[in-house]
């Protein structure tokens, strides 16, 4: 792929200051840039970098008043600029794969085909599934009956959807992930676990992501959720009957337990555990390794296990740290106090 | 799948009140019910929601004294029953798989294949196999040399079981789980780490249930045991050597380390880490987020990393909690025993 | 597999003493072994099982003076000695694997396969891989456009690579682990999370064993680099442009972040959580469930959540579980102060 800066220039509404015609061939960091590639500068204190750089243009902001070497793209939001032009550069690579359904794509019965679909080699389409238009299945991944695939859904190899599990428009799904599993129920009578039948579903909403062999189960009844524009990373358990709200963002080998609520834009970072059935607020952010196990009001910041609010956790760990030193000093004070003790009653013999 | 009031109280031993003619379409619990559910009561907390439920019959204990406007089926155990009806409504599901072998399957040599067996597309079935009765292999399932399965066994798509593990009768093992990968052992001779081969198994007994992208390990010898009647949620790591006790429960994403013996009916909830050698007796619970290290003998309770006893824990997290109080307390107390020294200082010299 | 004595005696270049024409045809751990088998002595506190143990051959040190009724091996490095015998007796297995292309493989265009090479039933190999010497590619493996895969490297069931993924030689990965899945980055502009290309890849350096489950991301660019020898137990997370040193171990469970330097002969116990952007130096050793969110310098030994010294943690944690007892020796210490101090105004009114 090739762009000229002033194509470049005219696709994100900046104002080229320099040379029109240098060809870019890729993007990249400022740091890690090569000759060729194009990168950008949203926060000012990397300015220092420009010098230095060996990209062949930045993208920075309209406000900067900057004398470079380097040709510069000016725009209002640099950041959101070099994301379109990530995406015109990546774009290649996903539209890479053939469209068409491959002879070894095994189709059931009233499988609904729309248009300019991609089904790569062993794939299985159970009976009943219907597939939005330019939907991607890559090789060896199985959609179990009657799941529904919105418009422009891509899902990498050996991802396991279960039956009747329904995907919004734009979602991507990494390999090996599992949608739709039993949720963990049983009833337990006379030390025996009875199989709870986990008969609801699994719905994920538009322009969600979910990583590699992550793990959402389906609801005893009704739905689990993944909301508009939620992003999962890696190795995440999602329960049965959990649901997680529009924009929220849950980092790797976090598990979430049956019947949680996460409201929007929350962030919880990696390895978090959430208890069973409370409710996490919107705008929620939990630390790494939180374990939240009470409901959150909105706008809460936690962390530590079980988990406390910023400020405080960060104070019960400075005492923490001085816990040894603090004991001898408990002891000290003991000692002290006995010696005291020892010292007032001798002068209250000569009262 | 539809059934009438009538015959579902024969089916599960009970005594119907009111309409037995009633067509019953679909279980739920008793919040999310809609026209048609049956439902049940087991704890009589919840004999206030009979008024607002939407279900159209409950299943309720024999005990009970109530009226309502709603058909009641009444039966000494209503979880129990309650199970059976769940698994009647939900047998329809699972049976909806054809039986029979998919043209694209993948049959080593030597294979015992049994009756009423289902395999479907793009699974492979190495040499030497044994298959129960009524196994159902989904699609892009791995079966490696030897391995042996009971009856009724169902495995779903892309599970990878390497060779020789032995799966017992009636197990269900979610999508995307790996038993029998090599255990994590190495010998290192300066600084390089050789790899020990794994040159055991591992046994799943009967009755167990097994999540999705669940690890468990071939032992290095001899095997890795789970004991009948375990029901393993997802994203579980078992390690080389483990023997899990019989109907233990082991909650997501705990990780259990090599040569650890977990007794029976222990609770394990999620994200449990349990450190190598040791051995946790019949009965124990862990809290979410425990950390074992050490032996515990039957039915102890534990939470925390380090994991201790419930009580002391919180007891413990009580202070905790006001650490950043106590300290000052101390610096305080400090303060004063000064004070007080210098004053009983001053007495001495009147002495 | 048969061995004589003799012949085991020559191959790790021992003295034999006893009978040289013993056939081993197992090996095992001295506790574990049955007749035929071989076992070792690489600890001189294990030498009280010599007498019960039912081996039929021992491999000890040629520094012990030992006489017993079972043959013995005697040679420099047990441990090493024992390694080669379990490899001979492994390879067997491993080579049970037939040399040779299924008919079901798809393989795509350009594709340079090397001699010796075995790919199973339903792997898809996309365009432009080159595949070294001796490569088995076991079933439903996807490897995606542009790999490079080394010498005997040994791919498991289910494995995703994807595209432009660089692997070494004799690298083994376990079943349903994913490489080159995309790295978890946004820009998020008025709360809304616009996916940032990842355009890099991952590179596998030689003698690296991944385990089951394992998820590797890309790097945004550049590359996610695992170095020679390290070895990765399973469901690990390593996200985009980590770095891990040459013969590092990381162990289960554990969570790297994006951009995180790990040295050389570093290990993170299981369920280690090390946050982004930092560096952890080598030699580096990490206990079970760290939390790790800061640089560390080399040969640093942390354990605990935050992380802190194996010395300290120790010294707290003994504090921590005598908490509740402090917190009332604290209250006892401000009464008596409290009554020191009614005292010593008393004593003050004598003045």
């Amino acid at each position: 792929m090739r762009k000229s800066l002033k194509e470049i220039a005219e696709i994100i509404d900046g104002e080229l200051i320099g040379d029109s015609g240098i060809v870019i061939t890729g993007v990249s960091g400022i740091k890690e840039a090569r000759e060729g590639d194009i990168t950008f500068i949203a926060n000012p204190k990397y300015k220092n970098l420009i010098d230095s750089t060996q990209a062949s243009a930045i993208i920075i902001s309209a406000e900067e008043q900057i004398k470079a070497d380097i040709p510069l793209i000016q725009t209002e939001n640099p950041s959101l600029a070099f994301v379109k032009v990530l995406e015109i550069f990546s774009r290649e690579k996903v539209n890479r794969v053939a469209i068409g359904i491959h002879a070894s794509a095994v189709i059931g019965k009233n499988v609904q085909l729309s248009k300019d679909l991609t089904i790569q080699a062993y794939a299985v389409i159970e009976d009943n599934v219907r597939m939005g238009d330019r939907v991607v299945i890559y090789p060896g991944v199985y959609i179990g009956k009657g799941v529904q695939i919105g418009n422009d859904t891509v899902i990498y190899p050996q991802v396991s959807i279960r039956q009747e599990v329904i995907i919004g428009n734009r979602v991507i799904i990494h390999n090996g992930t599992v949608i739709g599993s039993d949720g963990f129920g049983y009833e337990t009578l006379n030390g025996i676990h009875h199989k709870i039948p986990q008969l609801g579903t699994v719905v994920i909403e538009d322009d969600v992501e979910i990583g590699a062999s992550v793990t959402i189960d389906r609801a005893r009844f009704d739905k689990t959720l993944i909301g508009r524009g939620a992003k999962i990373d890696n190795l995440v358990q999602i329960a049965h009957n959990v649901v997680i709200g529009p924009n929220s963002i849950i980092i790797a080998q976090t598990g979430i337990s049956g019947s949680v609520t996460v409201g929007k834009n929350v962030i919880l970072a990696g390895q978090v555990g959430v208890a069973g059935h409370i409710s996490i607020g919107d705008n929620t952010i939990a630390a790494a390794q939180s374990g939240i196990s009470k409901d959150l009001p909105p706008d809460s910041r936690v962390m530590g296990s079980p988990a406390r609010p910023f400020g405080l956790t960060k104070r019960i760990q400075a005492v923490i740290k001085r816990l040894p030193e603090l004991f001898k000093k408990i002891l000290d004070l003991d000692k002290k106090i006995e010696n005291l003790e020892k010292k007032i009653g001798k002068t209250k013999d000569y009262r």
